[in-house]
């Protein structure tokens, strides 16, 4: 289940505890990035180190977000801050017979380098629209899209996947030797995104769309 | 749903986008962490930024980390690294008539100081009691104690919550009154964890603990 690469892409993104689980395939990343709608990125602003939760997609072998304009983590992002975003999936929590054998089973990915931004209306609207098609596929094509004021008054940055790795458990529990006979259950407790009944604002009077009954069912 | 407060505990725990939804409530906090079990930490260490996911938990106003006495953020963050720490949880799509007031449903968390260690034998066991108690309530009367070599290999951390701000955003779609009436589908597409079946490794030979049972219905 592990699939470890021999080399990394850089010496920070080398893995140091436990480099067996080190993954550094381009599919393994892709995949962590699309099912998160969230990354956590890390700067340093020239007085502090912030860490910050924001919206993420990605096209081909970028990570975008967006932000308004006049935001202070656009504006830092846009400054040239060194930034390193990571995406964390918990998939289960491994129970072992022994306490410290206790672990977690995750897929985690850590991108380093430097946000560019993404320039002129039409590159940044197609930005945008693969966002609204990671949310809602086929969505771009109904809501309202965005004017050029609204347009304007957004960022859209995007940073290149070439500095990244990857690390992947899914493992069942690992005790010692002399631990496997004691008497104490072990096993995997799964955990995963459950997604919920839809919210209709429309009281049906607005077709619904499939993306919205097949929500539940998507997971 | 958002409880804003008055005021910030620092001037960047201040939220500056969105204030309205800045909530600086301690039960909030506290939540926000007890349902991770992962957090995210910025540091920078004299070379480059890093975000490193970690497993976490909480105990009175402290968050808690552990981590192999080798290991590369354990000596980091104990030499006197300034960190943020963020905790999200994202729980909906937010889905409005127009593309850009589209958003997300979240709960995040962002702490800033600097951790210290927890010394003692005794201290660093009931911390990581109070880690297994997360995991599962009661597991840590059952399975094996860390051993003094087990325990002697491993750093337990701590910071204070004192300089943490959340952020909560529960909110069904908000469009401008111009796109109210647009034939487009409007509402919200919830998330949240699932806990799936227990995967067993003992065959049924050893009695099934509570924490096990119950944990599908435990979300």
């Amino acid at each position: 289940m592990n699939n470890p690469s021999t080399s990394a892409p850089s010496t920070r993104t080398r893995i140091r505890r436990l480099p067996e689980l080190a993954n550094y395939e381009r599919h393994a990343l892709y995949e962590i990035i699309d099912q998160s709608y969230v990354c956590h990125i890390a700067f340093n602003d020239g007085e502090s180190t912030h860490c910050m939760p924001t919206a993420c997609w990605r096209q081909d072998d970028y990570l975008y977000i967006h932000g308004s304009n006049g935001g202070r983590l656009t504006k830092t992002l846009l400054a040239g801050a060194q930034v390193s975003i990571a995406i964390t999936h918990i998939d289960g929590l491994v129970l072992a017979r022994s306490a410290f054998s206790h672990t977690m089973n995750y897929r985690s990915a850590v991108i380093y380098g430097v946000f560019e931004a993404v320039e002129g209306n039409i590159n940044k609207m197609a930005a945008m629209d693969t966002f609204m098609d990671k949310i809602a596929e086929g969505r771009k094509t109904e809501a309202r899209p965005g004017n050029d004021k609204e347009l304007a008054a957004t960022s859209v940055l995007r940073i290149s996947l070439a500095e990244a790795a990857t690390k992947i458990s899914n493992t069942n529990p690992v005790d010692k030797e002399e631990d496997l006979d004691l008497p104490v259950w072990a096993g995997v407790l799964p955990m995963s995104v459950k997604h919920g009944e839809p919210i209709h604002m429309e009281n049906g009077a607005i077709a619904t769309p499939d993306y919205v009954t097949h929500w539940q069912k998507s997971v």
